[in-house]
């Protein structure tokens, strides 16, 4: 198996001030490809402490991805860093001049001076294409191993990696056969799954399953190996389908699918719309639908009624109803959803109402409570949900919730 | 200034599973101590690889702080490579023992034979109590050095770092007194601002300026050192009163402080109202707007007016004026906003309409061309914006410009 060595460039990874997730990514994709990670490199903007890292790198490695230190300023120096590391000279590239040059002209801008820096190569080493910013990327060989330098910004690296990397990478991995799936649940807890999946999660076994949390979105990972790519898919493929007889419809997606993605796919299919009424997410629901390039094609509008006056002016619910039940209350969740539908003479409508905290809370109505109401034209559904942790995370929680809530009821509504 | 070098143990942390945060936090506590942390090692659980990142960290570092590897299986090995870098043996503390047998009948359970390794030590080292787990940490002396094992779960990690680590960090670093300000920026380019900046910035000053970019965001962190707390505050204080001369408004607010708590925070302070009418941001710049607790004091509505249509019948924007100009324009961004403030009764409104992309971009109207409009009873401005970078990143940036523009008008038109 090839190994991989990852190098984190800048003082604020090692002061704390930045939480290091370029590294998880690309280790992430590097297992992917089938190459094994072996070490990791943090090292400060220091001309010395990066040529020695690419030094350990090239010894524990085949290939070596470097992140960090190629902004303009004098604190970037792994350009440097890699022309002495090669025992080459920096040389200014006229066309990456002009490249630079144009994305400032194209903003209206002219190029600051020092930003010329950033058109210097390590001698015999190859720019890679910045899609996103100014500073290029750096590929470099050196015997038979492959050096890539790419910028600390996450948006940037991330998509160099995928137009300018891994093209490279993937034929050179070669017969390295790996199959990796990624299948996204949602609705019940860690341990839980942990629990049903039983000894199928234990390390050192082909296909190796594991699993990642972020906001309730549990990511299976399975990651299967074998001698050609049929091989590893059918491992992959078993164990699949082992998964997803114990998981059923926990499981909402696959890859990298948001939720947000999968419902959008599923009204686009179906030649649906919808619309949003938010009161405590406060424009978040909204954010995740119109986060899908191409929201237009199912999504018109959306209402953020805070007060219960807007919810009463927008969307006409009774003060009645606000005064009887509370602003928070599957009562007015419902008439939020309905009014929302009918306003925007949309398919499908979702609303949210709760008490995001951290004041705002009462006995009855303590903070976290959110009631969720999706309507359609078969009916109106409204879930109330308690949920722990801060603002940030119930406004979280609530809208995914609400997403995979619409998406219970597409199926649900529209059998397949 | 003492020196500290990190060691992270695990093989998830290589292969992406897991974003490594206690680095970070690592990283912050070390600074505030006076430490400068001068490298980070993350190796997977193998014995050679965790004695060869004890060899490396004690050669960069006077202090070397080791997380992971703790646990009571077969992978957790850190102990083990503690006691080879030493060249001692792992001992059998009974002490220990009964202490882990504690924890384990205080839950009315057995203790499983495997915990048993987490009560041996290397020889000559001294255990480090976990209040909330069963693996003792382990501290060493070699030399001048000092070295500290904990466990790589963030909570028990925490802990221990705080009960047993930093009381013996603290009086070891001795006299040196840090002080710590940021200072948040936004409006003007990373390479600009270094510009203005331009030797205040290099490395090992005192006090070192430094800067850190998130979505236009540029945070400038000041770290001032001296013999006492007065004299590391002395000097902060005063580069920042330089800094501040330099850069003026282009300096919105200090701390974590995000433009949308300081735009709160100043309409709360007035006792003005905030409205938004967003197109492509599709409720995101309500979503950052009800991010803020207590938003509900100068916020009470929002429109999602993602389609045309929408932005006539919820707006009342003319369909002439959006045939004329386009969606994305000067004067419907104008409409959009006068129109929110009006429906809403607030004093100041914000809108947004712009080509977020990925497709929907023209010669004339590019993917990244936003207009955000500001409207007061002292008029609208309007704002014509090109962002570069993907869907996410311009939808970030048109927030983020939108709520700076608001911020700069709530200054000029009610000048303090």
């Amino acid at each position: 198996m090839k190994r991989a060595s990852l190098i984190a460039v800048g003082n604020e990874l090692l002061s704390g001030l930045t939480i290091d997730t370029n590294s998880a990514f690309l280790g992430g994709q590097l297992q992917g490809l089938g190459l094994e990670v072996v070490s990791r490199y943090t090292v400060p903007d220091e001309l010395t402490a990066i040529e020695r890292a690419l030094t350990l790198a090239s010894q524990d490695a085949d290939v070596v991805l470097l992140t960090g230190g190629l902004g303009p300023t004098d604190d970037d120096l792994s350009r440097q860093g890699m022309a002495q590391f090669l025992g080459v000279e920096l040389k200014l590239k006229e066309h990456l001049l002009d490249t630079i040059k144009g994305r400032f002209e194209a903003r209206g801008l002219d190029m600051p001076a020092r930003n010329r820096v950033q058109a210097c190569l390590p001698e015999g080493t190859e720019a890679l294409a910045n899609e996103c910013g100014t500073a290029p990327g750096v590929m470099a060989r050196r015997g038979d191993a492959y050096f890539f330098l790419m910028p600390g910004v996450p948006s940037e690296m991330k998509r160099m990696y995928r137009s300018a990397v891994e093209p490279v990478l993937r034929p050179w991995v070669g017969s390295q056969s790996i199959e990796h799936r990624r299948l996204k649940c949602f609705g019940l807890g860690e341990s839980a799954l942990v629990e049903k999946l039983g000894d199928r999660m234990q390390r050192g076994r082909n296909p190796l399953i594991n699993c990642t949390v972020t906001l309730g979105v549990i990511t299976l990972h399975i990651i299967g190996q074998g001698r050609s790519a049929a091989a590893a898919r059918e491992r992959v493929e078993d164990a699949e389908s082992q998964v997803r007889a114990l998981l059923g419809d926990w499981i909402y997606g696959t890859g990298e699918q948001t939720l947000a993605e999968v419902v959008a796919g599923e009204l686009q299919r179906l030649g649906q719309t919808l619309t949003v009424a938010e009161s405590c997410t406060g424009g978040l629901l909204g954010k995740e639908v119109t986060d899908v390039p191409g929201a237009s094609t199912f999504f018109n509008r959306g209402w953020i009624t805070y007060s219960n006056q807007a919810k009463t002016e927008e969307l006409g619910v009774s003060p009645d109803v606000i005064d009887r039940c509370g602003a928070v209350s599957a009562e007015v969740a419902e008439a939020m959803a309905t009014a929302g539908r009918r306003k925007s003479k949309s398919d499908y409508s979702i609303a949210i109402t709760g008490v995001a905290g951290p004041e705002g809370g009462t006995d009855s109505k303590p903070v976290g409570l959110v009631f969720i109401a999706v309507d359609s034209a078969a009916g109106c559904q409204v879930k109330r949900c308690c949920f722990a942790g801060d603002r940030r995370s119930i406004r979280q929680r609530a809208s995914q919730t609400a997403l995979h809530a619409l998406w219970q009821k597409l199926h649900f509504d529209l059998p397949q």
